[in-house]
């Protein structure tokens, strides 16, 4: 048992201190962007240095039969790189390469996990809440449950010792969550910087961000739905935008 | 990441689209009809057509240890056709015959189901919800995980490619959930209909209806009780008498 | 479907009939202690016969990269029945021993309880809340799931017949719980007790409890929490102390 | 390392000493008739109690998709129960029903497997040679593994604690072996209670014995091929008939 | 149990009715050309239609690490193309992508290759031999696996019904045999079409063929190495060149 | 496919190049003494440095069921320390500690030897046999396609990546073989090295040596056993004294 019986649950939080290595894990490209871009751009304007882990290859991510997976592969590997250098200028990309929609959180993709945490050393790691309801995508689910086993670990000295020294991040940050109990207060630059990430991923403009064609119209309508987003959160914490997350601070 | 980032959940809803073609896929015999039969009798009566898919033979559904399984099995899925004719007069069921209690969301498993989605092309999906808490039998967390994968699975053009060309789902609809926010409305026949096809569940009388015996009167406490349960339902969206869901429509 | 349909959730309880016989499985030496210690030192004290099950060996229990794991998990065993012998006279321990940190919810470990749960006979089972959102560890979260499973399997005849003839447990409590419904009443010599058991797991001392050296300040501290933890929780049903429960009654 | 390093192979032999318990474990109902089917009618005429183990329901044996699997797994054990009293007079036999084709050497098959010779103490097993290459269905390569990891796991005293003590047999034969080192010498009366037993299994006369329909002729051309068989391996230990084994002695 | 026990192994064979149809399953791009590419071309040349299955994307198969895997499958899947022009006129190929390296023999495999084996209906089947000693590339043993497995599955009308109806392949021969049985004859066009085929995987010229560069003379050299295999082979059945495979008649 | 199609198989070889380096993994601790004890003993002599890999923890390893299988493990690990001495002046030990008799050859084992390999960059590899027939202990052939797959992992530089740079052995050598063909010559010195070096595992002397007690003259039958075989290996290769192998220079 850790800790954490021994403690009470924060409340609403709206400040860590100022990350100085953080790691985003998503399923596919472009989710986290979706989930923490803005976040993500506010630290790395504060000096922090931001590893994205990117668990699938998401060559299943378009609705045309006919495109070769491989090359949808690639494809989104640029567009990552792409939307990495909207948020920050030194970004490191790490791709797991799984099977887009066949990700399992198995002891393998654990110990893959594991040993990038320890690796990079990150005091915050941001994924998905795998706790989520109604989230119908394996995929998300999976990512958080390989995300929160290799926390644990990456932080104890007799886990996995072929994979290097152990490594305890501060914070656990969770989006998608049914219960945040975190939000990052954000700036206009940093949701327009979320929005900037987002566009680069051009293959994903109909599946993901319904975006139809290359019209103004559709991309200033799809501005606005994420500042309106930001909107909504930020009015929980009282401020004007933000992103939210389950935090979990005892690790 | 699916367009469901850009969308509010919706609020409790009672109507959707009367359902042309209607899946319901239930761990057990009997597990649909105590999930959603009403619901089905009334979407049948407005013409749609249902397929129960039943996951596992139910060759566990008895306190007796003398019971031969197979010959179980072979009774209930008598019951099981009996109890659809009750429900709809051009039922179609498809036993997938899992060995019930040691049911595993498998690959094998969720492109069996993605099979069965791709076949049908069902507009609306019936099933249990994997994410409800404090529900002991691992069959209906299985079934709800198998097909929630299913779903995504077979929505997308590139997964499972030799399972046949893909479908999209409009509605997916989970009994047992524990956030409901979609209630059918009903009327006394439907309930009725209902009441009508579980007691076709003879083998399960004693062990999941508590009806011992043949007496009227068990009989008449169970169909009370059913009507009650329906009459609390229908209080919470302002009807007479319901069943509840937790509705996905981005899928 | 099991009969549960037909009824409605508990609201909190403070009362159960005095247990005859009670098996408690944690994961780990000390998280029974630490989820229902003083629970079970009261029932003890009524006459009740306790059996704890411990999943695994506990061996990565430590943030000293230097101890040998199985002088670490011989040295827990030792712990672990000090620490019983602090809540009861006549406690039995049962060490499945799977590695720390690697249990998984096999069928194999399934089988294993269930064989358990039939050779004892519980009336009352308690173990870990399988549900429980924004718990990190996973061997808790495996845990709760395999003794869920167990306890299905264990209660019908036709399930895993060669482990013995099926036993139905009256009540299963979940400790950790999200949605606490049942709360046991203590008094001071039970939380004593509880404590006194907590300290029996020196090795954990550090890590678990956060009582670093073995000075009589940091114990008071520590004991000072926990019956704070108890008020609080006795707060919530009226009475002084209480530890807090998920119980389910419907087996 | 067990103690087989220390011996060298036996040459072919053709006696063991009377077994008293005899496990035979076959994939599918028929199997072990076909593998040792005159074997065990000789031991149990010298006074051996056999005990059939039939490891799945044998429901995909037959090539008429129109018939209802549940009532094809009765009809076998029917027949199998039929062909048993063929070759002895007081044999037992365990159904363990896993699903025809889709057995895999999993730990809980295994465990199922131990929990039987651990119950029977049979001094003899007998099962499908794992090794043997060539032969396409899994079951019986499958079934191989399972019993000689069970063999392991029973005759050892800390394996599967919890299923009872430890049981060491003395040898385990091994059918459908491409090195065959034991003959079981045999007489024209315990080859004909083999061919009796074989027939006992009426639903799989087509596909298994290419016997169509009920003519004698197809019957007699049958029975004077399992002859033609018995000669052919009798031949190689220098007796008038035979069945061939692997035979391991050191367990 | 099989017919298979009825009947007495082949001498070694070296002619097999014309195939019309024959499915050729490689671990990885250029598989089927080592094993089997002569007999393929000759059978087409007959008239034959030949269907390829490749089970991984061949993406580890350099000693380069600087390579984008991504874009190493999309020339390997272009260079498999034109080997297959090479060889046939029609040929057919099907994808399934598995990650190089960690293909597994799930249930889920077994079903998509006794999809395709139902699909295409070919009378004959040609792939790795599971049973071969020594072979280090686990892909090779378990595409060899699977092809077995799926035999049987696809054969048998009650396995994997969603699949579509049943199919009895006439012969299974496998490649990379440690016990040959059946030489197919050659002449020296249908082995150099062979070569032909094989100089087409470019990027494997160095791992797979050692030829280091484009030099005329290693391409010699691979050449001479190919016909005196060719001749070796056709030496054990008389014959002037041959390929050399396990049969297997009774499926 | 790799470059072994290109060679043909070696006859019975008796000298490598002396190995700077070599690996030996065992699945307990004494089978690599039983399997190539005086080959490594002679290797360090010449000068190589030897790394031991322990797969499991030999925690079952008696036959007497009241041992605590941890304090079994610490006093095999002990014996296996001891051993090494015996064998090398600066041995190194890698102990894995699988649990005893359930090592299944799963991608996080795999992984865990490609880790070690990549990390001591052996040019020698020495392990078990997995192909060995009739060979009941499944950690034996467990154990053997572990070290398969580790090395075709280790050695191209596209699997996993995150374990560090790849690695290529020149020789595998697997004892418990079926077909050896490489034999290490060795004089008298070396094999009392191994005998020494298996003498220091005493929990195992009953079990695995049959040595019952300290009497003198046990242990002198088990050194002459030892030497017997010695001679009966070496004679195949026309040498006084030998231990036997599969040599696979093909990596």
């Amino acid at each position: 048992m850790t800790s954490t019986y021994l403690r009470n649950r924060p409340e609403i939080e709206t400040v860590i201190k100022r990350p100085a290595i953080t790691m985003a894990i998503g399923a596919h490209p472009d989710d986290i962007e979706f989930g923490a871009g803005a976040t993500l751009a506010k630290w790395s304007a504060q000096g922090a240095q931001i590893i994205f882990v990117i668990m699938t290859d998401g060559a299943k991510g378009t609705w045309d039969p006919e495109i070769n997976q491989h090359l949808l592969a690639v494809r989104r590997q640029k567009e990552q790189h792409r939307a990495i250098d909207k948020l920050t200028s030194n970004g490191i990309v790490e791709f797991l390469d799984a099977i887009d929609g066949e990700l399992t959180p198995t002891a393998r993709r654990i110990a893959q996990v594991t040993s990038l945490i320890r690796k990079y050393k990150p005091e915050t790691i941001i994924s998905h809440d795998p706790w989520k309801r109604y989230r119908l995508h394996p995929d998300h689910r999976n990512t958080g449950f390989i995300v929160t086993d290799a926390v644990v670990a990456a932080r104890d000295p007799h886990f996995l010792k072929e994979l290097g020294s152990h490594h305890r991040p501060s914070h656990l940050l969770l989006f998608e969550a049914d219960e945040p109990n975190y939000i990052e207060p954000l700036t206009p630059e940093y949701v327009q910087a979320k929005i900037d990430a987002l566009m680069c991923h051009e293959s994903q403009h109909e599946t993901s961000m319904e975006i139809a064609g290359e019209s103004t119209d559709e991309v200033t309508r799809f501005e606005k739905l994420v500042f309106a987003m930001a909107e909504k959160v930020g009015d929980k914490a009282g401020v004007s935008l933000g992103e939210e997350f389950h935090i979990i601070n005892d690790i």
